[in-house]
């Protein structure tokens, strides 16, 4: 990757720009180019003065085509030094942390010193958090602020060379590589990147599995099923704990709990917390689950459209692919491809903005919540786009082809207009032999062609256009140079800063990184695993390859192609984690299903519905469900025993805790002994003590309780009666048995 | 319960008696019958030393039959005292209690009085830890100490008495009476009526349902078997709520990871906990799990064993019932039942057997543990000796009895010496209706008549047996005295302690009480609801009245029929709660079953097998389950949003423990600040401050980084030069839209 350097804009040379960022913080884009020029400078105004007033600095430059940007970055250090010790206390006291912070903020911060990703978001929180609770309130594109476009922090080039220098050069991420990603981009991101890494580490068996049972088994082996499916719930129940493993490692586990109130939240009332007594704003769970039972219809709706448009695809596909013989067919295939590819993205968007817009009515608290809710419809969508055509093919074109074949004349008007005769626009009545080969094409293209122009389309098509786009910026900003002698935004750069700036105006033109799409894609990938991988073996091979490159490509994305990213925390993978859980369950329906259906010829029972026995289909499904939930069980429980470094070190942190306290409070030595649970040896009892304890006295007065317990004197005594009785008992049974004899 | 008085031994007035237990804790019983004289001395001077070591007061008296009783109770107050502290400490060192006792041990003690089973559990673990951890190291019947036949502490009549009378006379146990029951017998008791109470007020709406759906829909109707799974989901979904909820208002919660280690345990190797810096014996967990395993096998032979025991005699029981026509047929038909009660518990104690030496073979560190796994397998026997006889109904006889039953000649035999010709022996081989009642009759046995003689041999027939062995002992005695003059054991009572002494001696002949036995009846019923009650609606109403009784008959055995239990403590209803989810889904799947087939006329699809449709079935409980899991999550949703006591309670402690802390450490007025989150208003920034920050100079030297941020000198300098811009790119844009007209 020694070429890198080339990847960076070169339009000037940049050299000094990469090294420093002038120790900005944050960059505030401005643009007023839509409104006056009156109400653009006092909105500027306000904007200046709200970040002077939570105590950061500003500088402001010149940016693209009407816009200021104003560079931001927290005043003093002392300011920044008390903002983080602030936030971590308040972990501490949600329970975030189980150790406290060092009593002394100074002795805390050298012990544990800030990471860029922690000054980052507590900067960023400063200039985003509302007003009553000391930020500046400066929401991005929203409210007041309509013409603040961004508020994005500046690449730190340097590391990034490194970072994607080193990635390229090693197989493996470490937990250095990752925790230095966590310091870096924060936990949310380094969180995907470790998912990735093991999910990627786990592929390796499937793959050297399923390139063996391709050779051996060939397709449809029950006992790839079988293995597959293990490794499935192995890797789901193993990222579970590794999961939580890093969240303590990481210092962030239940982090969740104090995420960032949503400003768009309304609530019914205000109650105060009965246990911190600060006001809390309550909205009735009740409520809000009934409206989260919209997502039935939704999803059922979403079904119906989506699966109609890919049904009638399919079937158009077909017919012009296996019955119509006309001319132009090959060209003609392709039709209800073109159909999908206009038409699907048209649908997305709308059911996304239905999605969204349920999303709202839920009206979540946090940011986080929303975020889940919204990616659990954005996961049904998936669903349907992703797998419904694998399985119209598998359950419904194999076995009922014979039958649905010849009724796809309806879609004969496609092709009229090049048909020759009707003949070639009528289906074969009968004797129409399903293709075998569909499903498995079907599956290799979603496996491997699509993974790959997906790739394209997510890495390389944005860099092409961005570098278009930017020398077409560059060309007009001459041109508008020599017409009228208007100054490009370049003209008063100070010399020493100007690479820098033409660096950070490119910046603010890049999106910003969406996480949450780069998993959606590899829990999608995971589905085809999971779900139809006993159909072409070699899926996993093929993934192994992908993501090899796709972690590499996110990464050149997130340095290159996307403002650098807001380093927020998080304690887990969040909603993703149960679309694994229901996918790997999910695939021991199917795969199930596909192993009866197809098992032997790879073509299902002839190919005849009427030949398949439902009720053994069913057995078969019914069987492999249960083994699954089973082995799921017995997986969870067996990881459960391991103990991991992530758990030590916390329970390792709690008891320091509580045995500080415990010196503290009651003195080293009594700690000792109470930890230890030790008993100090028990004194001899004597009468004398006895008497102490209810008062010395002749056994004659004195409640009865005194004198039962004053009858024997110390352990002598009771030694002495309890012998006598021993020794009596004895003697009587020698005298029965006498008399016996 | 006027006449409860009565219920108590009359034959010597024992009012003093029952009034006072002139302080003892525990009653060491010990038997030296077969031991030699010389060596039960010698056993049992050390037995009293090992008590006096350990800080014990011991009274020896008389016992019955060579056995002489060691009374026993803590020395000295301190001494109590300071083991209360002790332990308080160690629950909170383990993190069982959130908030930490009062530094002050006299504080604590006063502010959180030790409860009686607080005082008796310490006591008796004093009695019974091993010696290296400060006990006497006493178990009974074990090791050393075979002739301590047991340790047991000693009834509270009056508590006893005035309990029962407040249980009767009222319908429901509040929290106050459920936390007295823990105050005296311990959580683990307490949380077996506390399960008992919200299942009995559970059972008041399937009953109510059920006796209309009884009337109105009769049996397997669809609408009940759907009310009543999402009942019995709702119920288990609920008590599991409840129960971490008790734990914690108890402060028991967590309690279970610092059970007593088993004595029997045998460990690998000795670890030091690289956390508390303690030695640990550890047993891999690996081999443990490998050791489970052999529980599959366990429970296959069980289900061969037990099954075809019971199908034998339920083919004998069919054929005699409904083929053999011969004399004495009234009186044959019990046949099988008495090969059922003859055989059945020998199988049962030997598998017993089996189960529990599986048990010793997994080798658990703790009693609880081991406790649990016992519990696990005894469930699997009940489950096929409760539930298989229905099964075998439902699902063989009702739907292959025609083809069965003609086969039912083998069985002949049982009655050849009684039939008069062959024909009686001869099954018809076609023609054969089966008995539509059956299995009605056989639920309705299982849910009444089985739930009233269960009652009675667990209640009444004890009672009535320790009556009559009382009366016989004590007319033995007398004739003993006649004959020869050797003293009775009460020969030497002292006159004021006589009654105390002939009640001590009584309790010491009862049998220790456990808990799970019960627990075990519950589940079982509670299994019948959810897998058969839809054969018969009533049956909800049945159990209603009968957990009724039971709870008050539990009462009264724990008060009359046994010792007094030692308080132990736990934080769940353990192992049970399994048992009851794995009911509630197995229910999801057989009423879904009993439903498809006997629907319409309850009798099946005219009783033949092959107009069942076997994929129908198979849909049905597939549908049903799947459902049942869908709810089950819903369910388990919603009540997770809803707050209960004992987490807020818990919430609240952790938040005064660390606000505490703060407060502590950096005072009141920061404590408030860091905790409130809030943020000082940042303060203006003005170049001076900058400077200061980067040590003042004019802008020409220093850093290209300090020049950069002293261009612009403090807010005012930005907001110009920003105006700046605007303006100019405001007139810009003015020039060009000039150009352009």
């Amino acid at each position: 990757m020694a070429s890198l350097k080339s990847l960076y804009d070169s339009k000037t040379d940049l050299g000094s720009a990469l090294h420093t960022n002038f120790d900005v913080d944050y960059v505030v884009d401005y643009r007023f180019g839509t409104t006056g020029k009156a109400e653009a400078e006092a909105q500027f105004v306000k904007l200046v003065q709200a970040l002077n007033d939570v105590g950061l600095a500003t500088e402001v430059r010149n940016g693209d085509n009407s816009s200021v940007l104003i560079f931001v970055k927290i005043a003093s250090d002392r300011h920044l030094k008390a903002e983080v010790y602030r936030s971590r206390v308040q972990d501490w006291l949600y329970g975030v942390r189980t150790a406290a912070p060092e009593k002394e903020m100074q002795q805390n911060l050298s012990s544990e010193p800030v990471t860029e990703a922690e000054r980052l978001r507590l900067v960023y929180l400063l200039i985003t958090k509302p007003r009553n609770e000391g930020g500046a309130g400066i929401t991005p594109k929203s409210g007041d602020w309509k013409s603040v476009v961004s508020v994005f922090a500046l690449h730190d080039h340097e590391f990034n060379k490194a970072w994607i220098k080193q990635l390229t050069s090693k197989y493996f991420l470490n937990a250095k590589d990752l925790s230095e990603i966590k310091d870096r981009f924060g936990e949310k991101i380094a969180f995907y990147f470790a998912f990735l890494q093991s999910y990627f580490l786990f592929l390796t068996f499937p793959a050297g599995f399923g390139f063996c049972s391709w050779i051996l088994l060939g397709q449809f082996s029950p006992i790839y099923a079988i293995i597959n499916g293990l490794w499935c719930v192995i890797f789901v129940e193993y990222w579970k704990k590794q999961e939580t493993d890093l969240a303590v490692q990481w210092g962030v586990r239940g982090v969740s709990k104090i995420q960032h109130k949503r400003p768009e939240f309304q609530h019914e009332h205000v109650a105060q917390d009965p246990i911190t007594g600060e006001e809390v704003k309550v909205y009735s769970p009740f409520k809000r689950l009934a409206r989260q039972l919209l997502q039935v219809p939704f999803a059922l709706v979403a079904a119906l459209v989506l699966g109609s448009l890919i049904a009638t695809c399919f079937g158009i596909e077909v017919f012009i692919s296996e019955v119509y013989p006309g001319p132009f067919k090959s060209y003609l295939v392709f039709l209800p491809t073109v159909i999908l590819t206009l038409a699907m993205p048209a649908l997305l968007s709308v059911l996304t903005g239905f999605a969204s817009r349920l999303t709202d009515l839920e009206n979540y608290e946090t940011t986080d919540s929303h975020e889940a809710a919204m990616v659990s419809k954005i996961f049904i969508l998936n669903f349907i786009t992703s797998y419904l055509p694998i399985f119209l093919t598998a359950f419904v074109y194999v076995p009922f082809g014979q039958i649905i074949v010849p009724h796809l004349d309806v879609f004969s008007l496609t092709v009229r207009p090049f048909a020759e005769d009707e003949k070639q626009l009528t289906a074969p009545k009968a004797g129409f032999q399903i293709n075998p080969d569909r499903l498995k094409k079907q599956v290799i293209y979603f496996t491997v062609t699509a993974q790959i122009v997906n790739f394209l389309l997510e890495l390389v098509l944005p860099y092409i256009t961005q570098r278009f786009f930017r020398k077409y910026k560059a060309v007009k900003a001459d041109r508008a140079m020599k017409k009228n002698g208007t100054a490009s935004p370049t003209a008063d750069d100070h010399p020493e800063e100007s690479a820098f700036l033409i660096r950070v105006r490119n910046e603010a033109e890049l999106v910003a990184y969406d996480v949450t799409t780069d998993f959606r894609e590899m829990i999608v990938q995971f589905g085809y695993l999971s779900l139809f991988s006993v159909v072409w073996p070699m899926t996993a091979v093929s993934f192994l390859i992908n993501n090899w490159i796709e972690l590499r490509g996110d990464a050149l994305k997130i340095a290159l192609e996307t403002q650098r990213p807001v380093p927020w925390r998080a304690d887990s993978i969040g909603p993703w984690l149960d679309a694994l859980g229901f996918l790997s369950w999910m695939g021991s329906l199917t795969t199930a299903a596909l192993v009866y259906l197809f098992n032997g010829d790879g073509l299902g029972p002839d190919g005849t519905p009427w030949s398949i026995k439902a009720w053994g289909l069913l057995l078969t499904m019914f069987l492999s469900e249960h083994i699954h939930l089973g082995v799921q069980l017995g997986v969870r429980k067996a990881l459960s025993k391991i103990d991991s470094p992530g758990l030590q070190k916390e329970r390792a942190e709690r008891w320091a805790v509580r045995k500080q306290y415990l010196e503290d409070s009651i003195g080293q030595e009594a700690a000792d002994k109470a930890a230890s649970g030790g008993i100090t040896s028990g004194e001899k009892i004597s009468s004398s003590t006895l008497e102490t304890v209810f008062g010395s006295g002749s056994s004659a007065n004195g409640t009865p309780e005194q004198r039962f317990w004053l009858r024997q004197r110390g352990q002598d005594d009771s030694i002495a009666v309890g012998r006598e009785f021993i020794a009596k008992a004895a003697t009587k049974a020698k005298g029965e048995s006498k008399k016996e004899l």
